[in-house]
């Protein structure tokens, strides 16, 4: 007889669902990813998730009998009480009751959160923060968004709406925001943000290094294009650099005066910018973090799983 | 036999330590007062706090023996585990054993937080968020504080250091911080910061009434001159007011989008505006949370206890 249970994670996103199944070391033995066809309505995406799931466990010969759980991270806004979405712009989903309608298909506890929080989680299970109570992730993409760890848990805030982490102010009146304020933490410290950044240096300063990198089509400029100009030495890029980094700083000083985490995780394709981004913002946070010169200030760190933390943490959900 | 048991709770302060002992119904029972003496080093001021809950305790004819706790709240970074103080500048204390040199004196299981998160334990137990398991207090007062309640409970933070809502950034280098740092919420919504606003006004602008309030002695000015000269229709007492609580406002939108709690609560001379502060403050903060159309925002309101918030609070430890 086979002891070992397995848990199911999942990872929906706007363009691919990844689901794997996890051991008991949080470990992933098997993956799958299916398009996420968000035309197709709930109903039929979450049928296709439950057959993928199927699917799956007959592949790697798994007896549904020795899974325990499925847990699932989604973008939007999720009760996680309920394991219903109360709406996410990029599935078009808006009170879908994500957890009710997968158990019609398989029937075992499921639980859900927020898709960054997973990713929170499985950094802090199997990740960067391995073995860490006490920690946040920040993923710095499109957006910006993050989870927050207190004691081994997602913290999920006090009631419905997520913990927005990328939704706090830096700069009042500041740019726009996607999310109708201005002047978010996103509308300075997200890739988009960036981008819009070295756009505007380049139109300004004809001659930086930067119109050469992007053979001076502005819309082939991307995340890494000020790195590498500030590399070989480019003052706008430079300048963008520093910039970017003052405000990722401002905004990660934020958390740590009001979580006092023990570790910081950084992910998306700008952390892997790696000490470059790094060293510099350390010394800054560590500068003007409330009272830093006299108490532990949390370590900040590039985060490991990658795409797998998603699912190792729904997996923990 | 008697079989009531009491929690005495003790709020220092720079100028006075307030202390009261607390029944089973959160009702202070006894309470007294005496000043800090901040010159007299830490073991004398413990030991005269220990006479002085001797004192009250024979005034009211309660015995030790029906005491079941010591809580305290004080300034500054405390080690709630060890109950130690890490650095209390009003007090002038740094490495201070305040539970441990309380213990040598009386001898009953003492907890130590931070003031003000004492006086938000207090509220949500038996003030104006009687009931209510997650909320957040902040204080409008020289500074900006505060504390969270998550679950019924303080929230302390992941590691030392403390929660530190007041320090959190609302303009990146915009006005001087008492912490080191620009732009800090309490650099925007403190009492000091809206006198400071009145004071630059007034010079500015030699007849707006706001001068003839202060008779003309701009070191008169006060945190209610400004509301004063509003409601009197004066424009720059106006314009004062909205700033003052579109800063105010952005600061509690970012604790929303972070902590989500049901209810939040303004305490500090401010707070006594009441509605005149709180109307508008609501609908600023809806208009601009974080999905605030769609899901429930925090119920604003003025906290009830006053100064007996941390001593019902820190009773409760």
């Amino acid at each position: 007889m086979n002891e070992v249970k397995y848990k199911i994670g999942i990872d929906i996103g706007g363009t691919n669902i990844k689901m794997g199944v996890v051991n008991d070391k949080n470990e992933i033995i098997a993956k799958k990813s299916i398009k996420t066809d968000v035309k197709l309505g709930y109903i039929k995406i979450i049928k296709n998730m439950a057959n993928a799931i199927k699917e799956l466990l007959y592949l790697h010969k798994i007896d549904l009998n020795n899974c325990i759980s499925i847990g699932i991270g989604c973008p939007g806004t999720v009760n996680f009480k309920t394991g219903e979405i109360l709406f996410a712009a990029n599935l078009l989903w808006e009170g879908v009751p994500l957890a009710e309608e997968l158990k019609k298909n398989i029937d075992l506890p499921i639980k859900v959160s927020n898709d960054a929080n997973c990713a929170a989680l499985g950094e802090a299970i199997a990740g960067g923060a391995k073995g860490v109570h006490n920690m946040v992730l920040i993923t710095l993409g499109t957006g910006v968004g993050g989870g927050v760890i207190i004691d081994g848990k997602i913290y999920e805030g006090g009631s419905p709406g997520g913990v927005e982490l990328g939704h706090t102010v830096l700069v009042v009146d500041g740019e726009q925001c996607t999310c109708g304020r201005k002047g978010c933490f996103e509308a300075y410290a997200s890739a988009t943000a960036l981008i819009r950044d070295t756009k505007r240096a380049a139109e300004k300063n004809p001659n930086s290094l930067i119109n050469e990198l992007c053979s001076k089509n502005l819309s082939k400029i991307n995340g890494l294009t000020p790195f590498e100009a500030a590399r070989l030495g480019d003052e706008e890029g430079i300048a963008i650099i520093d910039r970017y980094i003052m405000h990722l700083a401002e905004g990660i000083i934020d958390i740590v005066n009001i979580f006092r985490p023990e570790k910081i995780l950084l992910s998306g394709g700008i952390a892997n910018q790696g000490d470059a981004l790094i060293e510099p913002l350390k010394k800054y946070v560590k500068k003007y973090t409330f009272a830093g010169d006299k108490i532990h200030v949390a370590d900040i760190k590039q985060a490991t799983l990658g795409n797998d933390a998603g699912i190792i943490g729904a997996a923990n959900l």
